[in-house]
């Protein structure tokens, strides 16, 4: 880690932040392979160090109970693994070319091996999970899975269809994003010996930030500045996946508009591309999205009052804030 | 099940086969899922009912100790999924159109879909296994994927690379196949609650039948019947694959070879194809790894001296001269 990494891990994730130290120990140890392409592919696919959001969750979670790192760090690494598996194989199914500024692992490695090395990953990411001694956490993890996949697949076979509406967009980030948000926050509840009203608080918070988290996500493919997110901007759009500030759009704008006529180009799309970005971006849809999302982080924090106050719960509070302003 | 399905699976599985329609029962709810394309895709990738060959060790090693289905099921049902989606997502990888004369999920769905097809597979499996209650066998089971996944990788990322040897290949199929072998008869073995020599001689039993399996697979393709096996023979050849077959050809033949010349011919392969089999076909290769076969399949035998004589144990003892002698 970087200097300024660890001022913003300080900054972000408070009383755990030290910790994590721990979580990229592991991670770096999943590295450690015979096999030489794999190695490479694994050096690759696990070289961008992210915030790590949802191992800090994790930490964080388990710090209002037994904090014991030796069952809540490869639940950490676990979930970063599961979740990056997951980028990996959503790459080979967009055919996208870049993530965060770099080359995906499909455009180095080709699709074929990308697909066995997400597998790979996911493998290890199972692994991983049952270090922490606890089969019920394992148990969930699958579950968690098999949610996140029902979700790529829906959105995938969803895909230019403009008959699905709000709620089902909320159904299918729910299993996609915030499924995994409230597994890092209900595993670590978990592994940290927490009553149950503490585990559904906290996978409550989990779910509640994961769907802010996405909307956010959502609303920054449209408004996100390339550079900043190294990736161009209205990906989504242009996979066909219709996320909340167009659907918010396609509500209240007249039946003929740039969207719909972006959405019937077929082979022309990418030429219309543009104007049906500049519409959403220039409606009100931007801002609804944004209110939504709001919402969600409002909802996360009121669920934090059930929880014993200290500086894990301030962090928790104050990650809402973080979701909802972030830049990339 | 047919008549003549009830009657194979009796003759081959002895004492477990009738308990073997829990096993079904299981893999038929995993396709009750809400989502439709899931569904419908699910519901291809599970219709051919094979042999279900592994989850039959998992019972018949498990009747070595106590013999309770309610553990004993979900891992059986838990390698079966593991087996299909491996093969699933095999199939994107080898762009196979069809496998056992029916088209491949890729073939119906496309490659994105069913990518994410096997993934919910992978995490359907993971789940599965944890209702065996067991972490030891949640995590031996992780660890198998981990190893499958590195033995096909190897295999695509030394695909038409004449460079390695049968020690190798031996290492290859160890991963690949028979590490399921292996794990199906040592988890069966650990539910059962038998003593450590007991769930060692299983283990060891599972992984010579299954590298015998292997080899035979390997020689199947070579010499198998198109109709009955229900895919194109050669297809390892054509994908780069070399086998224990090939390998004891080119290890005997001379230098310029019509299998070195396939194997050199870039674009023109397909045409050499059928020269390179034939050569194959017609020299000793074919019988010294069948000899090689029989070795590891007398080896399994071998290791059932130190387990309980019984019905059990006959059966897996007749199991060897099954995967020996089958065609297809």
């Amino acid at each position: 880690m970087t200097q300024a990494q660890m001022a913003q891990m300080a900054a972000l994730y408070g009383p755990v932040a030290e910790d994590m130290i721990l979580v990229d120990d592991l991670l770096e140890s999943v590295k450690r392979v015979e096999l030489a392409p794999l190695r490479r592919m694994l050096d690759h696919a696990l070289a961008p160090r992210g915030k790590r959001l949802r191992p800090a969750l994790v930490l964080l979670a388990g710090a209002f109970g037994d904090y014991n790192l030796n069952r809540l760090t490869p639940l950490g690494a676990a979930i970063e693994l599961l979740h990056t598996a997951s980028l990996v194989h959503d790459d080979v199914v967009d055919g996208a070319g870049s993530r965060r500024g770099r080359p995906t692992a499909n455009a180095v490695f080709d699709n074929a091996l990308t697909v066995l090395l997400g597998d790979f990953m996911f493998a290890n990411a199972a692994e991983m999970v049952t270090r922490t001694g606890s089969l019920p956490v394992t148990r969930l993890f699958a579950l968690t899975l098999m949610k996140m996949t029902s979700g790529e697949l829906d959105q995938d076979a969803a895909a230019f269809d403009v008959g699905r509406d709000v709620q089902h967009y909320l159904w299918r980030i729910g299993g996609k994003t915030a499924a995994l948000f409230a597994t890092s926050t209900q595993g670590g509840a978990m592994l940290a010996g927490c009553d149950e009203e503490g585990v559904e608080a906290l996978r409550g918070y989990g779910y509640n930030l994961g769907m802010a988290f996405q909307i956010i996500d959502d609303i920054l493919d449209f408004v996100g500045d390339e550079a900043e997110m190294g990736k161009p901007a209205g990906g989504d759009l242009l996979e066909g996946t219709i996320t909340l500030p167009a659907l918010f759009y396609l509500e209240a704008a007249p039946r003929r508009n740039p969207v719909r006529r972006f959405l019937a180009a077929g082979d022309e799309r990418e030429a219309r591309l543009p104007e049906a970005i500049a519409a959403v971006v220039e409606s009100d849809a931007i801002e609804a999205a944004r209110s939504l999302a709001r919402e969600f982080a409002e909802r996360a924090a009121e669920g934090l009052a059930a929880l014993p106050a200290g500086d894990a719960r301030r962090t928790l509070d104050e990650l809402g804030g973080y979701v909802l302003t972030r830049r990339a």
